[in-house]
């Protein structure tokens, strides 16, 4: 099953695709349940509940019709892993621990849904504006103390992220702080795919595009923690929630083709890593980031506002 | 103006103080208004509102007779400073940088509010568990690129906030990632002071008592970056929201008096930082953090529960 958060007519709302562009709206299927996807999450049974109700449905919309969420608007908590696939340490050459995942947090405005624009920093602010094409998990079950091999039985689903950083922010200082958290800077989406329907991720692909050229590609096994690991991990300090948010870390870049100048050119790339492949994200460019067997979240690239002073 | 987030018979709501313990309740002055002090922050003129319809109003209920709820029980953001006051810097030793502010974030269930239990972990998770006696700003009006000299007029007030780390997981890696963000270990209140009750919050001093005993004394002028200062840097990035929070670092331990025994000990201290004058938080502990002019944000310390899987 697929879900996705959208608004439409200024009303929010949960959707279960019927294929992969026409959703049952469960405002028709279901209107007693909450508008939200954290808080049916948050309901014992809430997936198997709709998927009895919507049972044999057709589609109501479009998902070019909506205004897609990222997600879950509000989660109580977005987990992110630093430097989790060996081909990013590498490329970075920063350090991190074998024994304990690189945990930061982001807020719930630092994302926007599938098809929403995603806003590049004016060039004053930060030129070195990147993508993470990254796997993240949505949970589903509280708990707390999990254990590794009862991990999956937390998970809800999946969904892919670009989790968008501004390095030279990221950089001000030791901990990550704005640098992973400018407003609309990264997405989630397109839908959350149940966990019963991609099985296990870690034998999936996480491939992430750039105006239609791979940027990032790499096995989902090539994590240092895996999300069983990283959920017990944070369930040693914390209940997990239901709608949390985990997005599991990025992959180094590819090597570029022999005639993929932008990708060979590294005079164009801004701040302290260069690196054979990497290109910035900039206005105007549309990123795609796709975890194979789930699905593919684009999104286009545009200027945030100049820098000027607005009171709202 | 004070005003406090509450829970009365399952029912969350709003009150304003009419003295240090009687409140009016905005259920009764205000029905229409909404039961969350994050959404009224974000109407226009909300602060100006209320104050016009409690005015002579007398108090419903006792502060003492409802559960308080950590002020904005489920913020967009909750921003936090390390390393901000000189004295804790070299109590440390740690570096930090002197051009940027060193940023991070808490997620909203890892703060309770006052009178609530702060939870210790077991001890086989984390014995190094230390209070940090902070100011935090509660943001109102929403802006972008704030000028230093305009970041007063975005400010709705501030509060207490015991900013609870355990340190051995702080350490676990580079990123501070979940040893800032146990379940309950820190919290926020009493109330809500609104700014132009306040004023300026650098003339005022922090203080953290554990049991009576001053450990934490500082002046709020003793920053690294001020109030000010901080919020220009985040809406470098990010619009910030009504009911933003943003905790704004804490001092150094005080030395401990001759006959300060606890104080003294090195030896009961744990992890990496011994400090003379730091005691860490344990079960039975009461811990209070005061901002002069503004109310004490006072919390019971309990043992969490054993290390038991619980699927909830």
């Amino acid at each position: 099953m697929r879900l996705i958060s959208y608004i439409k007519d200024a009303q929010p709302g949960v959707g279960v695709m019927v294929d992969d562009t026409q959703f049952a709206a469960l405002a028709s299927a279901a209107p007693d349940l909450p508008d939200n996807l954290r808080d049916i999450l948050a309901l014992p049974d809430g997936l198997e509940n709709i998927r009895k109700l919507v049972a044999g449905r057709s589609g109501d919309l479009s998902i070019n019709d909506v205004e897609c969420q990222p997600l879950i608007p509000e989660s109580n908590a977005f987990w992110a892993l630093a430097l989790n696939f060996k081909t990013h340490i590498e490329e970075t050459g920063l350090t991190t621990s074998k024994e304990n995942p690189h945990i930061f947090m982001r807020h719930a405005k630092a994302q926007v849904g599938h098809g929403q624009p995603i806003l590049a920093p004016p060039t004053e602010i930060g030129s070195a504006f990147d993508y993470e094409g990254e796997l993240a998990v949505v949970i589903g079950r509280p708990g707390r103390h999990i254990p590794v091999d009862r991990a999956f039985d937390h998970i809800a689903g999946y969904t892919c992220c670009n989790e968008g950083s501004v390095r030279n922010y990221q950089e001000h200082n030791r901990q990550f702080g704005l640098g992973k958290n400018f407003e609309a800077s990264g997405s989630l989406g397109p839908w959350l795919m149940t966990a019963d329907e991609l099985g296990d991720p870690s034998v999936q692909e996480v491939i992430t595009r750039v105006n239609g050229v791979v940027r990032q590609r790499a096995p989902l096994d090539d994590m240092l923690f895996n999300v069983q690991q990283v959920i017990h991990y944070l369930s040693q300090g914390y209940t997990l929630q239901p709608g949390d948010i985990i997005a599991m870390g990025t992959p180094g870049a590819l090597p570029p083709a022999p005639d993929d100048t932008l990708g060979i050119d590294l005079t164009q790339q801004y701040g302290r890593f260069k690196i054979p492949g990497l290109v910035h994200m900039r206005p105007g460019d549309t990123v795609e980031v796709e975890v194979t067997g789930l699905g593919v979240l684009s999104n286009p690239i545009i200027a945030d506002q100049p820098l000027e002073y607005r009171a709202l």
